[in-house]
Parts: C-alpha cells; sequence; structure tokens
C-alpha cells in the first residue's frame, strides 16, 4: 500500500501505477532529495519538532542510502511510485519511528520543487562549465590558425574576405551569451520552495531561512502557493537550452557545409568521423549532423513543458510530474554535444590554401571599392551603383573584377585609379576592417587575448 | 572495429561512439528488422545473387536470434551502433560467410526505412485497437446511463441541457476520426523503401516487388533518393497521436473538473486515484491529470521532429536518427494513456441527480423560449432579444426565469402564454432537440446503436 | 449594442471589444458565410419556419451584400465583432424584419464551424493545384535536362551517381504525398456542422440533410457537442501544410547550397534573385531562404493551434476564436511558396559539366566496385571491406581510386581484374542501377512519363 | 530598380516583390530606424567622413519624415522592400546627395540588427511597465479582500484552506519574475549591432563607442559576424514572453472555473464578459478565454523562431527576416492581454460567503489534525495514517469529519482530545500557517506592503 494510503478501500490499480509512477527516472535526483532531507531533519531537530537523536538517526540512516544507491545496491520499487517515496520508505524500514518523523511538516510539493531546484542548480554550473570548455577549443582554432583567411558569407553566397578566427570567435560570443543566461536563471533557481507544505505553509514552527541557508539558497520564496505551483524556472531553463541548441546547430550546419567535397575547406579525424555500411569510401560527418539533429529534441522538450502547464489552475496539479523526463533528456543531450562537438573541433584543420583561393575571388572585394570611392568624396549610394554596374559588365564579360583594365573600370568609376587594382588583395581587405569588433588581424587578436582571459578563471568540466 | 571500418585510420572516439550509438532504444525494431532481413535473403536466393544454403543458414540464423533477444538473453554492443548491425554481426559470428553476404544488394539507409515502417504499420494497428477500446468503455458508459441529464457548457458556463451520453458521445466521434487518420496515415507508410540502397539503387538484379509482396506492402517507393531520403510518414503519424493526446486532454480536463467538490457531478473508483503525502484526506484524479499533461509530450516530440527534418539537403543526413526515440515515446505514451483512461472510465460512475439539478437551472432552457416564440412567428432576433431583457430583468430581481409571473414575463414577451412556464423543464429541453446529430434520447440511443454496430468488428487490443 | 446584449446592464468595455474582435481577419471568410446562409435560408424556407417572401428577401439582401463586399465597397465594424454579426446587422438593416429571421435555429457556434469548413474545403482543392504546379515545374526540368549527372550526396558527401532529374523527381514523390494527406483531410473537412446549434441540436424542424446536399458535403456530423466543440481537421489541414512546408525547406536548402560559389552546380535567373544595400557583387538566393525561413512561421501556427486547443473542456470555448489567423496565415504562405518557388524553379539551369565533373570523382563508384566483387562471388561484407582498405591506401597515398594500378588493387581485391577499373564511370554507374525506383535513365525516363500522364489530369491553379 | 539593382540585368520579379517584401510589416521600426540613423549620420559628420552640412541635411530630412509617418501621410512603397530602403529613397527625394550619403559605412545587416534592439528595448521596458500594471490591480484585489477565504486547491481537489487574497498574491510572484527576465534579456538586446557592416567590419574610421552613447547602449557588440548573425536577444524575448503567456492562462483558468454556476465564486462586470448570438441568457467570461487561448499564439512564435535560425549557416541568411511578424505579434498578443485582464480584474468581485463554505469543508483540516498529533508526539507518518483511516471512515459513514463523535475519532486517534473538535474551523487553520510564505493573514499582510512598496518606484503603462 502506497504512504499515502489510509483513505482508500482499494489498492491502486496495476496500470495506474505503471501510469503514474516516477521513480524509473526521478531516482536521479537522489542526491538533491537526500541533501533537503538532511538540511529539513536538523532543522526540525533545531526548532525542538523532533528530537535530537531522531535527526542523528535520519542523518545516518539516509547518508547510509545514499551510499547504496551510489553503489547501485539500493532496491527501487515502482509500487512506492517515486524517489521520495522509495527514500523515505527504506529509511523506516532501517531506523524505524524516526524515519517516520522525516516527512513533518513538509509535502511531496516542496519538497520535489526543491530537489529540482538543487538539481537545476547543479546542471546549470556544470553546463556553464561545458560551454566554456567548448568556448576554450574555438579560442584555441583561433588563435592556432590566426592568418588563415576565409570568404565571409551571407546568404551561403561570398560576402567579404574574413578571418578564420573571426569566424569562430563569433561562436565563442554565442556561447558567451548562452553562459549568461544560465546565470541569469540561476538566479531564479536559487530561491527555497521547503516549507510551503502542500500549498498553505505549515501549522509547525519551521525555521525556513535556516534550511535555506544550509542548502546554498539566496532566500526563500514569497508565496507558498507560487511554491509548489509554478515551473517557470525549469521552462527558463530550457529556453536557454533551446537557444544553445540553436547556436549549436549552426556550428554544426558550417562544419558539414566546409566538410563537403565542393568546399573542402576542413579536414576532420578519423575518430570524429563514421563510414557506411554500403559505400566503402564514406567519412561522414555524423558528430556535426547528430548535433544538429538534436536540435529538434531540444525544442521539442522546451514545447512540450510550456503545453503541459498551459492552462493549469493553482496549484499544483499531477500533470507537473511531466516536468522531469524533458528536462533530464534535453540537459544529457545538450552535455554530451557541447562534450562531442568539442572533442570533433580538436581534431578539425582547416585547409588554408583552400580557403584563401575561394576568399580571393576579387568580387569579394567589391566593397572595398566602394568604400575607396566613397573616401574620394562619392556618396555611397553612387559608389554602389557605379561598382554594381561594374560586376555586372565584367560578369557578362566572363571575367574577374581584377581582369578588367583601369579604362574598362573607368566606364563606370570615373575617378578609378590604379590604387583601386590593388584593392583586390583579400588580406588587405581584411586588414582594412580594422574597427571594434571588425576582421582585421589586430582586432581579432584583442579578442583571441581578451576570451583567453575570460576563459582562464572558468573550470573546466 | 565498426563493420564499415575499411578505409578508417583511426578507431572511433569513445565519446563519438556513446553520441551516435542507437542501439539503446533502436533494439526496438528487431523483429521487424528481421522479418525485413528474411524476407531480402529470401529474395536474393530467388534471384540468384546469393546461395540457396546460404539462404536457410540465414533464415535459420535469425530466427534463432530472434527467440534469443526474445528471451532476453541476447547481447547488445554499444560498439556495433545499432540494432541493424548487432544482429548482422551476432548472424555473421554464428553462421560465417553466409551472414557476411546477408547485406548484399542494401544499406542501412532502405534497411532503417523498411523497419520503421513495418514498425509504424504495426503500431498504427494497434492504436486502432486501443481507440476502439476507448471507444466501447465511452459507448458502454453512455448506454448505462442514457438517461443522465447534465448541463451542457460553452465557455465553462451553462449552456443548454444535455443527455450526459450525449456528450460522451462526443468524444466517440474524436476518436473514430482518429483512427480515420491513423487508416489514412497506414496507407503511406505501406509502401516500400528496401532496394533503394543507400540512395540510387542497386547494380544487382533486385526483386522489389516479391520483397513488397512477401512483407505486405501495397507498393514498392517509386524513387530511391525519396525512400531513404524522407521520412513524412513518421511526421504525419505522430500529428494524428498530437491530435489523438489532444482529444485525451480534453476529456481529461471534463472528468477533472467534473471531479472537483463544486461540480461534484461524478465519482471515480479508489483504484484510479491517488492520495497526499501530507494532505490525509485526499482523492485526486491523477490518471486524467496525467493524461492531460502528457499532451505536452506528444506535442513535443512532433514539433522535434519537424524542426530536425527541417532545411536538411536530400538524401539521407544523419541527423534524421533522431526520428526514433521520440516517436516510440509518443507511440508509448498514447497507447497506455488510451488503454489506462479506458479503464479509469469504466469506474466512473455519474451523480445523476446532482448533474439534474444544476441542468434543471431555468436559464438553460432560455433558448428553448426564444425559439417558442419563433414558433409564433417572432423573428428570432427579436425573440433572442425580448428573452435578453427578460432575463436581465429576473437577474436584478434575483429570481429564477421559472419564479417570474406570466405578466413580468409579457413586460417582455408580449406572446407569451402558459405554455412558455412548462418550457422550463430540462427534459421536455432534451427531448425537443430530436433532429440527427441532436441530444433527444432517440437521436442519441440511434446513434448508441450505431456505434455498438461499428464497434463490433473491430479487434480489441 | 451588440446583438446578443438582451441581458447585459453595461456596454462591452473598448478594451474588451479590441481583444475579442475578429472582424479585422475573419472577413475573408465572407464569401463562405454568405453560402452558408443562403443554403441555411432555402432550407427555413422549405421546412415552413420562415415565410418564403423573406426567404427571397434574404438571398437578395445577401448576394448584395457579397457584390459590396467584392467591390470594397461593404463597411465593417469593429463593435459588431465578426464577420457573422456584420454581415447579419448590414441585412437586417437593408431588409428589415426578413434579416432577423435569418439567425433562426443556428448558433455562431455551427455557423462559423460550417464557414471554417467550406473555406477549408476551398483552400484544399487550390492547395493541391498549387502543389501541382509544382510538380510540373519539377518534372518539366527532370524531363529538360534528362541526361545531366551529378553526385548524389548523403551527409552531404559524395556517396554514388544519379540522376540531375532522379534527384528532382525525390521531391515530385513528397509533394505529391503532400496531395494525398490534402486529399484523405479533405474528407473529414467536407462533414456539415449546421444544424447543431450552439451545443444541442434545435427544437425548430430543421432540415441538416438538405442543406449538406446543397453545399456540397458529403455528410452531417453525427453529434452535435462535436460539431461545434471540435477543431481537429483544422489541426489536420495545419499538420499537412507542416509536412509540405518541411519538404520546401529541403528542396530549398539543395538550392541553396547549389548556388553557393564553391557547389556552383546551378545559376538562377537575376529576376528570381536580389542584391545587398552594401556589397554591390552580391546575387542572393533569396526565394529559397525565405521559403526555407517560413517553414517556422509553418510550425508555429500548427504548434499554436495545438496548444489552444489543449485541456479545453467541451464544448465551444472562446479560445477557440484563435483558430483562424495562424491557419489563415499558413495557408497563405504555402500557397505563395509553392507560386514563388514554381516560378524560381522554371529559372533554374543545371550547370552540367561542373555537375559531372563532381560526379565524376571515382570514389563515388566504390560501391560498383564493392558489388562487381559480389558477382564474382565474394560475400558483400567481404567485398565491402576490401574496397574499404583500397580507398584508405589511396587516400594515404593521396591519389585518385583510378590512379592506382591493377596490382595495387590487388593487394586488397585478390579477384580484381582489368573490368575493375572500367567501374570508374558514372554515367555507367548510373545505368546500372536499373531497377524500379533506381537512377538508371530507363527508370527515370518511366517517371517522367508516368508523372506527366499523372499531372495531365489535374487543373493548374 | 532596387538600391542594390546595380549588377542586375533583369527587374525583380513581381511575385519575388510580394514574397520578398517586409515594408507590409516592419514599418513599425521607423521610430527605430529614424534614431539609429541620425545617431550614424552625425558620427560620420565627426568623422569627418562625410560633410557637416550633409549631416544637418540628413537629420532634418530625417526629422521630417518622421513627422509625415507619424501623421500617417507617407507613402510607403513594396517595391523599396523595407521600411530602411523606403527612408533612404524618400530622404535622397527630398535632400539629394546627402541622402545618399546615408548609408556610408552600413548594411542592412547592421541597421535592422540595430534597429531590433531599439525597438525590444522600448518594448522591453513597456512590457514590465504593463506587468507591474497586472501586479498593482492584483496587489489592490488582495489588499481590499484580505480576509476573503477560500478553498485552496490541488488536483482542482480541497487542499486546505487559504486567504483569497494569498492565491492572488501567488500570481503577483509569477509576474515579477516575467519582470525579472524582460531585464535580463534588456542588458542582452542592450550592445550596438551598428558597423558590423554587412560582415566583417568597415574600412572607413567609424566610431562605434560614440553611436553606442549616443543611442543610450551598454556596449558595442565584439564581433561583426556575431552582431549581424544572430538573434538569440529575439528569441530570448519570445521566451519570456511564452513564460509570461503560461503565467496568464493559469490565472485566466482560474477565473474561467472560478466563474462557473457550480463554483460560484466570483462575479465579473458585464463590460468584461459577452453574450451568445443564440442564446439569450449567456454572460460568457471571454476575455479569460481568449487570454488562455491567447497562450498557442505566443508559444507558436517562439517555435517559429527557433525553427527558423535552426541550422543556418553564417552569417546573416535571408530567412532572418522572419524574425519580425511573429514578435511583433507576441508583444501586441502579450501587452494587449495584460491590459486587459488587469481591466477586467478590477471588475472581478469575490462571493466572499460562498468560498468560504466551500473552505469550512472539515475534511480541509486534515492536515491540521496530523500536524496536531504531530505536536503531541506522533510521528507524522504515523499521524496520516491514523487521519487518512480517519477520513475514510466518516466517508463511508457518510458523515463529515465534524460530524464524528470524539469517540469514533479515538478508534482511529488514540491521543484526540476535545481540541481536536475545534480544528475544523478554517480560520483557524488559515491563522496557524504563520510562516514566510505561509497564507496567515499576518503573513499575507506583510507581503501585500511588500508589493506596495515594491510596485510604487514602477512606472505604469
Amino acid at each position: 500500500m502506497a504512504l499515502w494510503s489510509g483513505r482508500f478501500a482499494e489498492e491502486t490499480d496495476a496500470l495506474v501505477r505503471r501510469f503514474t509512477e516516477s521513480i524509473s527516472y526521478d531516482r536521479r535526483l537522489y542526491p538533491f532529495d537526500i541533501q533537503g532531507s538532511i538540511a529539513h531533519a536538523r532543522m526540525l531537530g533545531r526548532q525542538g519538532i523532533i528530537p535530537a537523536a531522531d535527526v542523528e538517526a535520519i542523518v545516518a540512516g539516509l547518508t547510509a542510502i545514499k551510499a547504496d544507491i551510489d553503489a547501485g545496491t539500493f532496491e527501487f520499487r515502482e509500487d512506492l511510485e517515486d524517489i521520495h517515496m522509495n527514500i523515505e520508505a527504506q529509511l523506516t524500514a532501517r531506523i524505524g519511528t524516526a524515519g517516520a518523523r522525516l516527512h513533518t511538516g513538509r509535502s511531496r510539493n516542496d519538497q520535489v520543487a526543491t530537489d529540482e531546484r538543487l538539481y537545476l542548480r547543479h546542471e546549470a554550473d556544470q553546463m556553464r562549465a561545458h560551454l566554456a570548455s567548448l568556448q576554450r577549443v574555438l579560442v584555441g582554432l583561433a588563435d592556432a590558425h590566426a592568418a588563415v583567411i576565409m570568404p565571409g558569407f551571407t546568404h551561403l553566397q561570398h560576402a567579404q574576405p574574413v578571418l578564420f578566427a573571426h569566424h569562430l570567435l563569433a561562436y565563442v560570443e554565442m556561447f558567451a551569451r548562452d553562459r549568461e543566461r544560465l546565470a541569469d536563471c540561476r538566479k531564479r533557481i536559487n530561491r527555497l520552495p521547503l516549507g510551503a507544505g502542500a500549498i498553505a505553509g505549515c501549522t509547525l514552527p519551521l525555521d525556513r531561512e535556516g534550511v535555506a541557508r544550509e542548502l546554498g539558497f539566496d532566500a526563500v520564496l514569497r508565496n507558498s502557493m507560487d511554491a509548489v505551483g509554478d515551473r517557470d524556472c525549469l521552462v527558463e531553463f530550457l529556453s536557454a537550452l533551446a537557444i544553445c541548441a540553436m547556436h549549436l546547430s549552426r556550428l554544426a550546419e558550417d562544419v558539414i557545409i566546409w566538410f563537403s567535397q565542393e568546399f573542402a575547406f576542413i579536414e576532420l579525424g578519423d575518430a570524429f568521423t563514421t563510414g557506411s555500411s554500403l559505400m566503402p569510401q564514406k567519412k561522414n560527418p555524423d558528430v556535426a549532423e547528430l548535433a544538429r539533429g538534436k536540435t529538434g529534441r531540444v525544442y521539442g522538450h522546451l514545447m512540450a513543458l510550456l503545453t503541459t502547464m498551459k492552462g493549469l489552475p493553482l496549484t499544483y496539479n499531477r500533470d507537473m510530474q511531466e516536468d522531469k523526463e524533458g528536462l533530464f533528456d534535453a540537459i544529457d543531450t545538450v552535455s554530451l554535444t557541447l562534450l562531442t562537438m568539442a572533442a570533433m573541433l580538436k581534431t578539425l584543420r582547416p585547409r588554408a590554401q583552400r580557403m584563401r583561393e575561394a576568399a580571393s575571388d576579387p568580387s569579394l572585394m567589391a566593397t572595398d571599392l566602394a568604400e575607396w570611392l566613397v573616401k574620394q568624396g562619392v556618396p555611397f549610394r553612387d559608389a554602389h551603383h557605379q561598382v554594381g554596374h561594374f560586376v555586372g559588365f565584367c560578369q557578362q564579360r566572363g571575367i574577374a573584377l581584377n581582369q578588367a583594365s583601369l579604362d574598362d573600370m573607368r566606364q563606370f568609376l570615373p575617378l578609378a585609379t590604379d590604387e583601386c587594382l590593388a584593392l583586390f588583395d583579400c588580406a588587405r581587405s581584411i586588414a582594412g576592417r580594422n574597427l571594434t569588433g571588425g576582421t582585421a588581424p589586430a582586432q581579432v587578436a584583442t579578442q583571441i587575448a581578451f576570451w583567453k582571459e575570460q576563459l582562464k578563471g572558468v573550470n573546466a568540466e
């Protein structure tokens, strides 16, 4: 019989047990459940609500149970529904009456909310470390290949030459914001629900602030109905992961495209690619493909929890049990993707010559030509038109921009001089974009130094 | 080393193995994988591509492997990535060279697409049976409580009296359309990819039509690149499940609201409700709540696969491996929900008197009054206004519509007679709505008979 | 004052009017609303519920109103909330009492459900025509460039050579299934809600079957609560559009990648590309990019309606008014995308020589080599290994497969003969894949002929 | 011809213009576009890139254009694609050459990213003000009805008595977190893209920091490719709105349920409810229903942008134009919902007596009884069992808990005394939950005072 079965005349139906159990997945919360229960028991003791000897027995019992679960020797029972009941029932089986006092002044509603926040706080820190590791790999790649030039793309079309390092650092910025978002979310995670009881608080003299201190929470939640009835910090966490997955999917797409035979911009290690069951020549960028594909799963879990929470009346409803599996899977997915992508990127080698050839297409320097005209006093819009017509002319002739004669050029750019012909050099073009945030080597070097410094203080995973 | 490792100089990285493996979840496909492989091997034999003796060895070997997996004695290996490689490698370990011939003229690309379709076809049939079972329970409830009257709601406000049976049969209609959708989807599932190879077909003289016949497919897919590169029948299946989950969430919401102390329209069996860890009096409708909450998960899996497939270039990309876990979970979720809701509904008892009292609120018969005026020749819009003002008058007086005098009524409805006073009877109101689809007992009886007949031929789960 | 205001003591708040109005978008339904109202009025007349003269006045009045709306001279009023009330109020203003009889035996609940189904039925037919048009363009391209050879891709890596036409026909298959899905959905759309009233049917002797016949519905909905309370055919329609958008996004991705300078597989007309405000040389594949990007919007609208419908108690709830804007936008988006992509594809020109060069990479024929070994009796798995090692050998030497000597090859493929060297020909490889669904010219020609025939009978948009 | 048309030989196709234009919706950005352009022009002048006189002409011209748009007299042209080109083209038409200099050192890529951030920053502030207004209404309601007692619900079942004010304050907490999230997002919004150019920065000596200062940005974005290629602050904003919509949907659900005839916990003003076209008695809580229903739309727009951004290679792709319509609609939707819900709640009146009756059900005090036993030294789990069995006993007898005799009670609770009988008082139960966050009047009064203080400093909308 369930621990709550007092008023019930019938046993729970077997199908219902299977439908409603969560022990198959919420066991993951055990270290946090035990951590929270120990703090709760100590507080009950301090407040004189339960005897000091019982507190000692509870702490010892829970510590032993944790050791058993760590060791894989604890037997979980589906009929006890969830991790909380499994631990409490086992504790009471081991230490008797003291165990039956643990749940004093507490409901599973505030207990599970507390466990989830302890878990999320831990995962927020882990995820930020994984992000920093990936950033480090990207900064390292940028640093190691600081002189490599490639075409910058918009619309997957050649736009302007950029440093390969500059392209990589764009991702470092994205992952930095992902870390910021998790840090902001952590502030909202780190508030204590315990003491909210089922819904309304408790008639016993609990010390919520003391529990918060012991567990490292910044504050106690101010409203008991909110404490047990909302899950917005979980949704926010999933949102942050979804945005991170979006960033990963873009990095993956770049890698996949660069690795195609047509681009041939990069090489990847054999250990980070896989083959085909049929086609013997295949070497596929599966890691990047899966990183991209797993975006769907993360978005889906976000949408799932948003849907589940939509339109629920206050306060706790059993629907909210559905807050865990998707969250856990999203966290596992993004963590593993971050790790695997970082490891794969370590094996990435730019094919510098091939990239530079692509970046040397003189049409990539058309903007430089227009900006040169601006420096001669031509209004930009006119400069753009002049160069545009000149590009059209070369296109029709089937020649590259730097194959036109100065006379040809002057038909369209009356002010053109020999200086213009020198603009069709991708290294010069890059060096010229020497503003904060630009792709010039000096700027990129500054950014690399900045990130090295920034990431120094961050724990690796 | 992987079976495809010929060209590789390095072993796959352990992290990559973990990131890319699917054996932890795609093992579920084993009966279909083996069924497909047997048909493939027999065809290879018939076409003279592999020796007849090898076919026999393959069929026997695969049959034995299936028995081992059924029995739980088969050892799955993560380093062999997926169910297909696990089975093939084991087969070759057992029967030697014959096993090494099984993958002739086939790629994992067309193999997995075939397995998925065999699996989905099976699940479509199962799901339709589960839906029929739930429909049967609903029809049974309607039949058993055919005379029970309740208020019909729009906007969760009293609208007009209806039969409880009529309300239940609305869900029978929804689930019938869910079954239709799965049947339509099944047509698109039941086409054979095998023979498409990796992408382009095969240079060996395969007999795709023969394989299709043996496996019960209606046709072979007409384009090899489409066959291995699309997953739209999976998305369609998930869409059908999402709509079904939507229907389940609404039925669940009705049950939850009816079971509140304020409504108190129904009772539910103890075996299908659960209690609270803190509040001893609690008896909660958890099954309905979880049925409603799990909608999020099903929607999420649909969104996940749509996202994963978005923007993939042709043909197969490794992203598509992500097509399985969400699909499997959606199928498990909806199946179990259908079964559990059906079982719970069997314990539902309407509190007929309480429902009828609620339906007897005379304002529910305001429309009857307006329609009575129409029968006297009053244009409907005028009739509506007259009754509306009369309702407002009663509201201000704080009386029910049937507590007003005929004289009071005539202030607003000049044509009112004693007959009007008789309209405030919910049973009469119901009996009067005797059109196809209406709530009159005769109509509802016809519908119950119709559904009993319809569901007779359908296999129960 | 609203037409339903009889019982209300206060005017609706201005903010509420703005929040609840739908006339700003549901005016689109006017031809269907009028069509439905005319059929309803005629039935009321036939059944003797309203006078014949009033029917004539109604029909004439509605016809005139339709003409005014068509002409853009009808004045819509926000205070009348929606298209239904706007038309009814105007009708009554024009024809007096007869107009006030139109809404007899009908609620907005069944009226709007009917309008939506008439609209959706129309749009399903339009959308199928647009799909057929796009298919025709693809088949035309395939036919015009039937001999063009390109590398077939899996994982965006060279897999095996295929005909460009074969690649295009894969999309024809996808869009064919999109058309099938819409046809199946249409069956569920084409059932009549009218006569369901607000929720429970009607006490007047309506003839629902007659209305169904006049409006071309296949059947009447069998349950009045279901008729006004469900929206699943809208969700199904959105699902079908989401899958279609997914297919479009993939076609778009292929076009974008092919159009990159690195692939350079295709050319696109100037009229179907756009430039940059800054970079004068740019010619961007914006149509394909937007087609890909708009996938998000269509998925979003599907998710929106699923979310809105989740957990609503029966029957109609005002939430369901949210069923329209997203649906309309999804329909507009997919329609316009189909048309614009079709027009853009007409300007697409394959750069056949560039494609063929890419397809001539001999590693694309590695599978042919393995299959040749199978024909010599080598078990496939061994053949795959032999070729894999041979590929690795060439890779290390930095040579193409066809640059190795026969002796080199024999180190790995003991059975190799001169015949093997002839396999590295992409045209031969393609010709060899001559199974149903394969890429051999004969197969592709059969498919082109099949589709021309299939699409002959389908109306263009 | 488009402003970028220099290199093109053909006019853009009319269908393409219609497919790619954004002027129909991005015109909303005009004040921000003009604000950004003025700052840009001034900087160009300060840096000596364009003449001072031109700067003056530009500023005057843009100011005049803004006035015209404000006044509704500006004519937007679809062939000029977007708001940026419409304004620039008009400016040049008005002031000639100076206008042609405005786009110097700038691309639409960095321009649109800047406009969006200025717009979002503004909307973040507005939205926070709207949230504060709604909070104020809730706090006001709580304050005005501070003594009203109602049943607290979990699982939509009676749990424990709570103050109505406590229930309302739970929502104040949720909306406070929504405001926090927007404030955090604002930090990431408030960084300047301008100066990133198309992708790589600029060869002209722009002063990005100066522009940032003038426009009130906290910093300049550090990487030009990131600046034009990412949209994560938009996704984050949509996530924050989705969570807010979730909270609104729950508040709406509570209102709808409370307003049902069965609950009858509240009254709502006539001006904030609407009627039925058919049923004259209807008074529906449409505002709350639409607030709940519109959740779908907001979730959908979040999913849409996540989908659109998934898998895009760096940097800008035209897909990203799809970032606006959904964002705008989500902002409009949530803003209007906040305003309308706040206005509706001002008319909400609790039916205090009815609520208190419901809260007086003695089973709601079962937890108090168990906690009383704990105070007598009974381990909680045993206390829970004893009370549970006692509840079951009363249930079977068909009596309320307070109708049992002390002797009956002692059969299950051996330690029970007369004191126990006094526990079945809802006011006493509430007063006893006097911990931080509990529902006791003292706690709730503290919270009301806290929120009044907090909200004092916040601007109303």
